[in-house]
């Protein structure tokens, strides 16, 4: 394999051999194949993109470049759901238990906050002591055992030829590509060994995904890749103009966590993590009644269990030294809230990460949050903004002030699932 | 300057500004950007072009990333001619001398032979002696005095941007892009100092260019990329589907210039050679007979000012130990030469290099070849081919024995220049 006709005839609108991408993405990962070669690569599928085939041997030669996890011994059906990011996405949290509950086995790798995007990694470590950094064979015990369902981070282990070429593609112009997009997510999702998976693509002004065209393209080509790789798999389309739920930042997501798995909540949070549970259980052939295994608070006892098995005290919580009232400047019906502001407003408050190797602040965020289709009089609250002091809110408050629309007449209701797919 | 946001900004086919494209060149030049970002940004140029005004930063940036030869002092008007490259082209040894006979001064600065294309330095090392790197003091002395020519080859100094990423286009799919091999071409070019410039784009078969429509393509892209940077530029579309000359080589290439310089010679050639030696001049603001100075001896006089400057022993051409006849296996009209299977026989025969490493058997090439036009009898010779031994022509031989087509009817007459643009 010569690396520069393999680029060369992706260049020229070819399509591309599994054993030229095999050799091409071993090469890089083991150092034969240089920098500048994969990023002209990179660049070249960006304008010629990779049909269904090349882009699930993508995927698995990225997937094989380092540990696969294995349930296949286990009797139990492994299911799994991952989100493409948003804001307020804290489903994970309890989807994870909910569906533990239901009787699957979740092995759950999850990441970490960049930009306005949260992470249910971060969400997590604002439990204090929480740890997310198993091994695999703790990993794959925790599973085995009574808890059912396990979170933790992508170790260097998992993937390491998604973590050179992400790197590699950030810094040349190549990360806005379908099937590189898809082959960076799945690499992982594959890695951790899940039968079933649903996949969570939001779509909006919050989302990467920001039209239903692009979001629809990403969710065909993950659905095909997984597919293509013997998983059960399906996709939900999800709104991401406006944030999910009434909390923003990383400990105030926990706490909302904690009210929808004690039954209550916002409708949002719980209907999304309703639907992707009995999706994740109807994937795997298994009936259940995930509403009851909400209400009944079976589902917080799994994710007690998980917090517990994973070294977390929810007694502990992190608590803000400030907060305010953001009020209403006069009466309405609340049309919209704009996830992106919110979004900017939250990492402003340091809730999230600007670089990668910036702290966060796990106190920071919002909650309380109205919803679109709610009446606020004037000076009614529109969201409670925490943080650690009255300083630290000022660049937020630009963005929280003009997040809120409100009208006239009652809007009308949100569409929270866009697309079914599978 | 943001690197990834230069290369995001050409992939989605923005232009570039003057600021941007000098940044990345140094930047790159000096090892600040690292080659997997050049590469990416060549590959978004290969798919969204440069305008003329990027092209033109693009070639200045790179020609001031090393020396620039400044002749602006001198009185006397510099001028040069540029080919593309293909097969038996000596044109430059016969250009030189004739139009620095002309009274111009003629400061070239050639390169070497790379697969099937010879140089025209690998032509002139075949003289004994014959020193191709002159010092750029030397170059200008030589110039200055009444040689009034030199031939040298590109040094580290002359636009050491071109070299690294001449480099790294070649591994990365990135080489046929027009503002790209536009930046290689004329950087190296302006570099030398000549003011006025003629440009023979060789078009066909033997050329790097294979169809009309791209040689008008780089050649109104070096035409405006010269012009834009002051210089006083035209070009020649030339035919390269037949070779020129009745020789393919380097030593039998000079030859076959001390036969047209004394006069004589192929008709193509002698064309050719009079034909951009008179543009030189034109486009210098000089009248001069170029046939007149061909035909007495004048120009034959600077070819051995130049060899006598350089070092150059004429008396002590190379020759070959092994000569052989190819035949005509039948009577007929030569309707075409083609000059790629030309090309790649006398390659086979050792005088072209396969890679950048290889020396070269400046004896070995071919003579006394056929011109489209002629007719032969069956058994007539159509080449005599020279090389070190019978066992180094027998893989060349498939090339020359499938070469010379033979047909019944008298050929159309060949179109030499197929267009001229300035």
């Amino acid at each position: 394999m010569i690396p520069q006709w393999v680029i060369e005839k992706k260049r020229d609108g070819g399509v591309l051999d599994d054993a030229e991408i095999r050799a091409f993405i071993d090469g890089f990962t083991t150092g034969r194949i240089p920098d500048y070669q994969m990023s002209a690569l990179a660049m070249a599928i960006y304008f010629k993109g990779m049909d269904e085939r090349e882009t699930a041997t993508l995927t698995d030669a990225m997937m094989r470049s380092g540990d696969v996890i294995d349930f296949s011994a286990w009797p139990r059906p492994t299911a799994d759901k991952h989100s493409t990011g948003g804001i307020g996405d804290k489903l994970s949290l309890m989807i994870a238990p909910l569906a533990a509950a239901a009787g699957l086995a979740v092995p759950m790798i999850s990441g970490r906050g960049l930009g306005i995007t949260g992470g249910t990694l971060d969400k997590l470590e604002s439990i204090p002591g929480f740890n997310t950094r198993l091994t695999p064979e703790q990993f794959k015990a925790q599973i085995y055992g009574d808890v059912r369902c396990a979170i933790i981070g992508q170790t260097a282990r998992i993937a390491p030829a998604d973590k050179i070429l992400y790197a590699l593609r950030d810094v040349t112009g190549t990360v806005p590509s379908i099937p590189l997009i898809t082959a960076s997510i799945m690499s992982k999702k594959l890695a951790e060994g899940a039968q079933s998976l649903v996949m969570d693509i939001k779509c909006g002004r919050g989302a990467f995904m920001k039209t239903l065209e692009d979001a629809e393209a990403l969710a065909l080509s993950i659905l095909r890749t997984g597919q293509a790789l013997g998983r059960n798999m399906a996709a939900f389309i999800t709104d991401m103009d406006q944030p999910l739920g009434r909390t923003a930042g990383n400990g105030v997501e926990i706490e909302e966590t904690l009210e929808v798995l004690n039954g209550k909540g916002p409708a949002d949070v719980r209907e999304l993590t309703l639907v992707f549970a009995a999706k994740m259980a109807e994937l795997s052939g298994i009936s259940c009644n995930p509403e009851k295994l909400l209400d009944d608070g079976t589902a917080l006892a799994y994710f007690y269990r998980m917090v517990k098995a994973q070294g977390g005290n929810l007694d502990a919580l992190p608590k803000a030294k400030f907060s305010r009232i953001l009020t209403a400047p006069r009466s309405g019906y609340v049309s919209e809230v704009d996830a992106d502001a919110i979004g900017r407003g939250v990492l402003e408050l340091g809730a999230g990460r600007k670089a990668v190797a910036d702290t966060l602040d796990f106190a920071a965020g919002i909650r309380n949050l109205v919803q679109a289709g709610e009446f606020v009089k004037a000076g009614d609250p529109l969201m409670e903004i925490l943080a650690d002091s009255e300083a630290k809110t000022a660049p937020a408050m630009t963005w929280f002030e003009q997040a809120v629309t409100l009208v006239v007449e009652p809007p009308a209701p949100r569409k929270l699932i866009l697309k079914t797919m599978n």
